[in-house]
């Protein structure tokens, strides 16, 4: 994944390494035994999505395509934020392989494990705080309430089979759109954008997010764990309903419903091939695709009207390169 | 202890009121399973230590001894910094006791247990962001970035039976007197006080944090379950290396010290009776209490140059009462 976003991101490369340089130097710390966990935690920066759409939306909405310091700045807010969610995820989710690395609480413990995600998110906001405005500590802000609130709503309906789209959509909007979103809105504001552009800016964003979560759950029912390099079949395994499940659930004929929610309940070893083999013939899959696919489309209209440039250009490549991505 | 504290915080009780308010009004979310969460960790509410700072040195250093809507804010906005520590380290500790309440992991999981944490703690910058200049989100930030060091450097340490005093003071600098000091800090602040003044409300709030949690570290060998609320002892379960065990194993006679690095090395079913036996003839008691005392007239000290009020004859009293508390 990481060399298909390296085309991607060619425009915005010295903004990236700045991003990098800013991300380490935010984070070191005197005490050698801090510097040692995110050293580690270092080694999961995988895409920078969330930095590339701060980046590239500040390109494409500046008048003369450049960007501020502050860009930058905020690049790195928002890769922090999401390198916490990250972190306290492994917790939640226990899983014993992020990005192809040992995950932190697998190597030291629960307890390193929190204490690390907060002490990202804890300068994250305190590199955000170096701003001169308080606009983009309080999106900021307000967008980690709704991250929580979206993984509180996700556990809530932990195995809840009857769990409907509607709220489905409520979890992944808060726990994944929301950031996106507002990197999109960050990236356009810092750059001057008008009202209108923002708002288009943060659709943009917000349709790539929810489309990126959709393909996310196709791809744990689908994919291969040595390309993806993190646990699969794990959102089965922990109860998570996925936009496929539940669709399944309302449209597959009675009796194959009824396996799949014996399935769910039961603690067979082969659970996770299992579900599958149930699904991949069904119509749930495309389902899901055909959905994601259409946010891809309504992404990518609302990069309409921007100007011209390189950096639009990759935007609407990145919407495609969501659903696309099996990795 | 509530109820002590009431007689002390009648100068300000309107305001604390008006804290709490602030407190549920920020957390209120549309879901009702957030609500639910935080409506049991309201009950974990307990003496508003940190509140009372911020109101208190906020009366104390105001020409005028009132108090402005940002000093309500603030005060909020430090309880629930304190309240997410408190959350996230009933995760670290495994604690089954949390002010006689049943812990919220040990009631719905690690996992809730993480997400509620990481929900205070970006409500509490949420909240913070709402005031118009960045001076206290910077301080706020930069005091949860230190937190954090001070909690991961004191599981570095975790059964480091060598631990020396100078790393101990730093972990509980970081861990408990930095928020307290920028209690005050802030308190000072926004009363409009100058440099000299708020520099020692600084010193005040230190201080008294780290004889409160010297204190801390006494009633854990001292204590009585019922009346602390807590489950004590368990900085000995855990490793944990208190002031009295720090001075123990430096100062008691030699086959004392090899007795109480076996006994910590053990799992003996009564080890923490044990190491009390132990410890409780010694001088190493007496040795944190007078350590505490001296911090607390420091504290004192700094008081000194405040004209009188209410407010300062209040922090006085709660400089001692930190070292008096049994509970």
């Amino acid at each position: 994944m990481a060399s298909v976003m390296t085309n991607f991101t060619d425009c915005i490369a010295p903004e990236l390494a700045a991003v990098e340089r800013r991300f380490d130097d935010e984070l070191s710390s005197q005490l050698r035994c801090v510097n040692t966990l995110v050293k580690h935690v270092s080694r999961f920066r995988g895409k920078m999505l969330r930095p590339c759409l701060v980046l590239l939306t500040g390109k494409a909405c500046s008048p003369i395509g450049s960007l501020s310091d502050a860009h930058i700045t905020l690049a790195t807010v928002v890769e922090m934020v999401h390198m916490a969610t990250l972190v306290h995820d492994d917790v939640l989710d226990d899983a014993e392989l992020r990005r192809k690395g040992a995950t932190i609480n697998h190597l030291r413990g629960n307890e390193a494990a929190v204490l690390l995600g907060d002490y990202l998110i804890s300068h994250s906001y305190h590199l955000c705080s170096s701003l001169e405005s308080q606009f983009a500590s309080r999106l900021i802000a307000d967008t980690t309430n709704r991250v929580c609130e979206g993984e509180l709503l996700q556990i809530d309906n932990r195995n809840n089979l009857d769990l409907d789209e509607k709220t489905y959509f409520q979890i992944i909007a808060n726990k994944t759109a929301v950031l996106c979103a507002a990197c999109c809105t960050l990236g356009a504001t810092f750059a001057g954008a008008d009202a209108r552009t923002i708002k288009k800016m943060e659709t943009y964003g917000h349709c790539l997010g929810i489309a990126f979560q959709i393909q996310d759950d196709i791809l744990d029912i689908l994919g291969d764990v040595s390309k993806v390099g993190k646990s699969l079949g794990s959102d089965i395994d922990k109860g998570k309903m996925t936009l496929p499940m539940i669709h399944f659930l309302r449209n597959a004929p009675i009796e194959h419903r009824a396996l799949l929610r014996s399935l769910i309940a039961s603690r067979d070893a082969d659970k996770v091939e299992q579900v599958r083999n149930l699904i991949l013939p069904s119509t749930s899959i495309q389902y899901a695709h055909d959905y994601a696919q259409r946010l891809v489309q309504q992404a990518r209209d609302a990069l309409a009207d921007l100007p011209e440039s390189d950096a639009k250009h990759v935007l609407e490549m990145m919407a495609d390169f969501v659903i696309a991505r099996a990795v």
